[in-house]
């Protein structure tokens, strides 16, 4: 075989056989196929798609280029839960202590923030104590006493995607559909999971802007999962506004915290019941999903997902940060903005204020950076909140004064407030979901 | 300035501005863009296109990415004239002496064969003691005294088109019509043209298989040399069958000899006067084309055009090739291949004929290939020619019988023969002009 003919083909809009597909991958993390050709073929599949069965072999070319873990020996449907990446998305640090105080084992490895975005490893570090890289030992004996661990993502897991990602990243070959849909799905099946529900998110804070690509990104994955023998679930949840309050490292474990309590944000209390509910359909935990959604708000308001949460952190070695969460890293600098005019806001720009989170240190510009785990913004209102002139818009937190000032200055325009409430529309949280049938919205 | 955001900016169907082509090509050179995210943006090109201005941006930033010789303190103009690659197509051979005759300078550099079409240096090297590289100032001597020199393409010449045409060849990006034009006027324009002169070939045995893309390059190419002050002009012509009868380098030397005697194949001789006329006109030699015609004719057939050639080969130090052709390489075996049904030839595969004559020694499959100077294939028929079962079709030439044995089995299938006249389409062999005007196709 021979990688320009499989460039040609792909150019010229022909599928890729299996065999095809397998070399590739095979020789490009033996680094036999250079990186040039990776790069044009990367560009030729941006342009001309790949089918989905040919991102289902795409997707397990890639889970089986490294270790696949295997959870078979563990009790349970092992289900596990993916999000595209949003601007004050602390769905995981809840909905995984939550989960598995209902009786469905989580077995999740976790990456890092990048950009924009945050990551749950990122969050977790910032528990004083916290080790986020358990041996494979260590992961099992948490997840048979405990019944959830969590892990950073180990090189050893589907490594061709770890290489494809590092050069689709400087190719400008990362926003194509199937390569995204394969990157995911291939370290889903390659960590072990029986069962995969995905949070696809759609608007201004999202990879998908919009719903469409969205759907479309989904579909192609609950196919993908199907395909190789892994129900898959996808729900399609907004992200046009911040989805928390908080924004920052320590500030979201801050705010899965509250939300544990019972308490915490509206939007993000839901989104946790939500997907928590089809988590406990696809575990076989609740027979649907209005008896599951009634099994994980008694979970939480009686705090039995709190106290799930304290046993997994320590089992990992982390602070009692339920008793003291003082402990949490604080930063020194604190900034108030205030609101310049009176009127109901229209509109929050959550992947400007994601940026401006990261820039006062909350993120990193480029892989390896080092990160502030204090930093981070707060913001007090929601989209159809009403404000008034002096009130209290956002807090920022920073230990760099002029990171502040740097931020100061234009973070007000994240937000647009309007004077008549006619003109706002409040977003919707969930678009919907998509199943093996199709797209199904919400009303 | 950011690789990543041109390759975006292609990838969105945006032009890229001066400044960004000639950044990308600046730093390419330095091994500061490396290959794979030129490979990203190669293939970017290749389904976005480029405008004409973009092009000439192109060419003139390869055509500075290296030494431009400076022909200016030679008197006349100079008509440089490419091919873009036929199969027994010995044109330049017999050309470049013919106009020099006529009073145009030529001062050509010019390269090897790849796959399946030949390249003028090698038939050349078929010469005992010819130099294909010859000095600067050989260069200049030779060209103020005879009016001709000629050299390979030296390193220095448009050194990111050689960098860029290694890396489109193992990227599947080769068939790009501004990468093609912009490679092509790049290397015209440093090598010191002051007008340029293209013999586009379309058909099966040419790159542009159809007439449309051949104009579409044609028309670019023009195009770019007046965006940058080089009158350009392109002849449309036919590849649909060999143009000439001998396919190999000695063999074509051999050929190109006689058409300056005066004789040899017709539609060889032809083609030559009226590229050559063209030449006369733009070197402003012949007031015009026909005029130009005429004096071309006078010049071959009164032997000024064969002296010319053999003082070329003798000032580049090659042997009396006029006076004992036997001195050119001589294929040890030879093997003729015989018609197997009467009627008439309805076809002539050049592409599979020169594929032949490669794999009998006579061409490269890959750069740097040692190949057997004598070996390759004479033909003694044309499409529309009457033929007879047991009649001489072609003859071989190898030093290698299992070359021969290779070869032999299928080689007859490059002819299609009928048995009625009318079933047969004899082709155009010029089909136009491409000017600054457009195209004009001839009757």
């Amino acid at each position: 075989m021979n990688m320009i003919d499989v460039i040609s083909k792909k150019k010229q809009r022909q599928d890729l056989s299996e065999q095809e597909i397998t070399y590739v991958i095979n020789e490009f993390v033996k680094d036999k196929v250079p990186d040039y050709q990776m790069a044009a073929l990367l560009m030729a599949i941006y342009f001309n798609g790949m089918s989905a069965a040919e991102t289902a072999m795409l997707t397990m070319a890639m889970a089986h280029s490294g270790k696949v873990v295997d959870l078979s020996p563990l009790a349970g449907i092992k289900v596990d839960k993916h999000s595209t990446g949003g601007v004050a998305d602390t769905t995981t640090l809840i909905l995984a202590p939550l989960v598995a105080a209902a009786g469905v084992p989580v077995a999740k490895m976790s990456g890092r923030g990048l950009g924009f975005t945050g990551g749950t490893i990122d969050k977790l570090e910032s528990i004083p104590g916290f080790r986020v890289n358990l041996s494979e030992q260590e992961f099992i004996d948490n997840l048979k006493r405990l019944n959830i661990a969590l892990t950073g993502q180990t090189p050893s897991i589907a490594p061709a995607d770890g290489k494809l990602y590092t050069l689709r990243d400087v190719t400008a070959t990362v926003d194509s559909i199937p390569l995204i849909a394969s990157s995911i799905m291939s370290k889903k099946i390659a960590s072990g999971a029986d069962k995969i529900l995905l949070d696809v998110k759609t608007g201004q804070g999202a990879f998908m802007k919009d719903i469409t690509q969205a759907i479309e990104l989904a579909t192609l994955m609950v196919d993908i999962g199907h395909k190789v023998g892994r129900e898959t679930l996808a729900v399609i949840t907004n992200m046009d506004q911040p989805l928390g309050m908080a924004i920052g490292n320590s500030l979201e474990v801050a705010e899965a915290i509250e939300v544990l309590r019972g308490n915490g944000p509206q939007n993000l209390r839901e989104i946790c019941l939500q997907l928590g509910s089809h988590m406990l359909v696809m575990g076989q935990v609740a027979p649907d999903f209005q008896t599951g959604y009634k099994i994980l708000e008694h979970i939480l308001d009686s705090g039995k997902a709190l106290a799930k949460f304290q046993n997994f952190i320590t089992a990992q070695g982390g602070a009692d940060i339920i008793n003291n969460q003082g402990v949490l890293p604080q930063a020194s600098i604190l900034c108030d903005i205030y609101c310049q005019q009176e009127g109901y806001i229209q509109h929050i720009d959550p992947a400007g204020l994601g940026l401006a989170a990261m820039k006062l240190g909350a993120g990193r510009e480029f892989k390896g950076q080092a990160i502030d785990l204090s930093a981070g913004i707060v913001i007090y209102h929601k989209v159809g909140d009403q404000v008034f002139k002096g009130q209290k818009l956002l807090t920022m937190f920073s230990n760099d004064e002029s990171k502040i000032n740097n931020v100061k200055e234009n973070i007000v325009l994240n937000f647009s407030i309007v004077s008549n409430i006619s003109q706002v529309v409040k977003p919707q949280l969930i678009m919907g979901i998509v199943d093996q049938t199709g797209f199904k919205p919400f009303s």
